[in-house]
């Protein structure tokens, strides 16, 4: 009965992006940072768009519920951006909430009944502490894993040194994904963390120095996060700069039906491809170093947008923690398995390599407010696709396809989008 | 630029369906429930499906998270079920959760992505105590509600007071609803109170002199429920019997593209209207006797499907509270608004009334497991539309279109759905 080629009945344009800068604010709340990045969605459509014209919300939000004890945040934000009475649905699937928003948003103007969309995220997860995140994260793991003990720096522990036996990968594989991310993280204006290693080795030097303190001999980058006084171990293997910081955010972008987007825009993104997956945990995964899901997510957006691995130019992966990005980047059929822990050393997935991973700084260096994170991905793909993306731009020649992946829980959710500007 | 008449790019059928029983259980938790609602779905389908062919799945919950420390159920559901590695996406709209799913599943086929999608919705509540709940549920309330103090029933005795003002209704308008909704739930084997009001009377006046207690001159179920011994107040005007129980379960429909659906059944239901709205809130709320989201989702619904009011024949319609089930029949459309209020007393909401509203029990007699409700009112629909509702069977000639309205929130979220027998 099933179809061979997934296709959508109507295509779906992106017309506009925008989202807040991420981090930890003491003085915003989740209505504020869904302000700022929903102005800005308004105010990026070239042509203009009257926001009246908005026809529904989707929204990504993973467990504000926990975090600042509200749920409901489609009404919630339908509310504050003049939408109501009209529909707001909020997606959850973990850390993959708001890329699920966008395939709602796809799939609703798809169908035929809307025709334009707004989707989103948001989260506000740093007026919790360490120890609540933590515990707030750990609801999105099966109850296999969270309920016997596992936080989400063990599980992706387990990961590394599974992946680490089979491939004979390193620690140092590691700082190497972390080097190459941050390396973008200056050039753009939204990042958490907008420093490269180098950079935040100095100022710990100038710190030390200050405080009358000595100063290890760091000679460079591998030096520094080497050193278990400037980057502790979190969960062996991973140290602290393997790791996302907790962030505070929103991102939003705005959808039409592909046959109306020249109102708007002349230069609109197609949804070349839309694929999600789901997995099973570690008490039935058939492996470690590999998500069921985000395999299942590719084949999905591959087979819609007829693109192979090859012929996308850059994309954004999920790398909640280093060693995620690693196997992703196998997953997502960018790299074969066990060679994805070579790149980084070698190049190939800096800023100027054959395969810019992360050119946001990924959500090491960029942040990673949970359920702002899906759109705040794509809006990176919308940023390099427009040639709008500043000094972190991808500079190749007809540049027209990205994309972005997104993980949730410990793999439970999966997406993997495609752009392409025609 | 939009359209005048909403309509789907391609037909969806409900070939399947299926719920758990509704009530408190302590001995089961979501999954044990969702596996009943889905064995149900499975077996429901006359010529029989074969499981593996369930592309996607859209999953209905409110807040797990609070209730039972665990998110992300897409997931947990899609590994019990056998569906992963493919995709399953939770939608979030307070008690409205899975009424979104339903809606999302019928987007997802419509645009012509998948063919076969299961949909449904589960909550676990009753492990929680009373005030728990009470705090969980205020999770959907907006911030300017629950923030301040304002429970569910406390939302609920403002809006039921100040349409008693408008209109010059009473508590007694309320108990008939009551009176009416129990009356079906004996016949309702899913029902989490299976009794009318008249036989819980007879019960508690046995209780009572069981314990030698003195026994009330009670003539009726109106003597009954105007007994504050029998029937206290929660939140002045709402008494106990105007509210309805705290519930677990889950329900679930398997929806396929129109044109497959005689492979599965000579009996689908067609998709005839999904209409859904959103509201504000108290702070900014239009009026306090009518719900603006209702309102949003049943122009959609009706504009979909091109019926009027009169062209319903029964509806489920979302009675978390007694006052909800007048509000709401009158913002449908069913009656003119200060009217909706009599029809209860005067026999025509009632099972061989002109227009049964509730023939399930409602959700004051059948339970509200609030992320399983959306789907279990379509389940209603679904028996009724096929003839297989036993003794609680609509019989009029030529039953062939019913409807459920649900609500989220204190009316942030609601949707309308039509269903047609073809």
């Amino acid at each position: 009965m099933l179809k061979k080629r997934k296709k959508l009945g109507r295509g779906v344009a992106v017309i506009g992006a925008g989202m807040s800068k991420f981090g930890m604010f003491r003085d915003k709340d989740s209505k504020d940072l869904f302000a700022e990045a929903f102005n800005e969605t308004i105010a990026s459509v070239d042509k203009g768009v009257d926001p009246n014209e908005i026809e529904a919300l989707y929204l990504g939000n993973f467990s504000n519920d926990f975090f600042v004890r509200q749920a409901h945040w489609g009404a919630m934000i339908s509310d504050l951006i003049g939408l109501a009475p009209k529909p707001a649905t909020r997606t959850e699937g973990a850390c993959a909430s708001s890329a699920l928003a966008f395939r709602e948003g796809v799939f609703a103007i798809a169908s035929g009944f809307y025709d334009m969309v707004l989707v989103g995220g948001v989260e506000e997860m740093s007026k919790s502490s360490s120890t609540e995140v933590a515990e707030g994260l750990a609801l999105a793991t099966v109850p296999y894993e969270g309920k016997v003990g596992f936080t989400f720096p063990g599980v992706f522990g387990v990961i590394a040194t599974a992946y680490f036996a089979k491939y004979g990968a390193s620690h140092r594989d590691l700082m190497n994904i972390t080097i190459k991310s941050h390396k973008n993280a200056p050039f753009n204006p939204k990042s958490q963390i907008p420093f490269t290693v180098l950079e935040l080795m100095h100022a710990k030097i100038e710190s030390l120095k200050k405080k009358g303190r000595p100063v290890p001999e760091w000679k460079n980058e591998i030096d520094f996060l080497s050193d278990p006084g400037a980057n502790p171990s979190i969960a062996w293997p991973m140290h602290l700069y393997d790791c996302c910081p907790i962030s505070d955010g929103a991102s939003c972008m705005l959808l039409v039906a592909e046959d109306l987007a020249k109102n708007f825009t002349d230069k609109p993104l197609s949804v070349a491809g839309i694929g999600q997956g789901s997995g099973r945990g570690f008490h039935a995964a058939p492996s470690l170093t590999s998500f069921e899901a985000t395999k299942n997510a590719a084949e999905e957006a591959y087979n819609m947008s007829g693109f192979k691995p090859e012929d996308i130019q850059f994309s954004e992966v999920h790398d909640c923690f280093s060693i995620a990005e690693i196997i992703h980047t196998e997953d997502l059929g960018f790299f074969k398995p066990g060679e994805g822990f070579k790149v980084a050393e070698e190049g190939l997935t800096a800023l100027n390599g054959p395969m810019p991973i992360n050119t946001s700084g990924g959500l090491k260096s960029k942040g990673h407010p949970v359920g702002a994170t899906g759109t705040s991905q794509l809006f990176e793909v919308w940023k390099q696709l427009r040639n709008e993306a500043g000094e972190r731009q991808v500079k190749k020649n007809n540049l027209r396809i990205g994309a972005a992946h997104n993980l949730g829980g410990t793999g439970g959710t999966c997406t993997f989008t495609i752009l392409e500007r025609k």
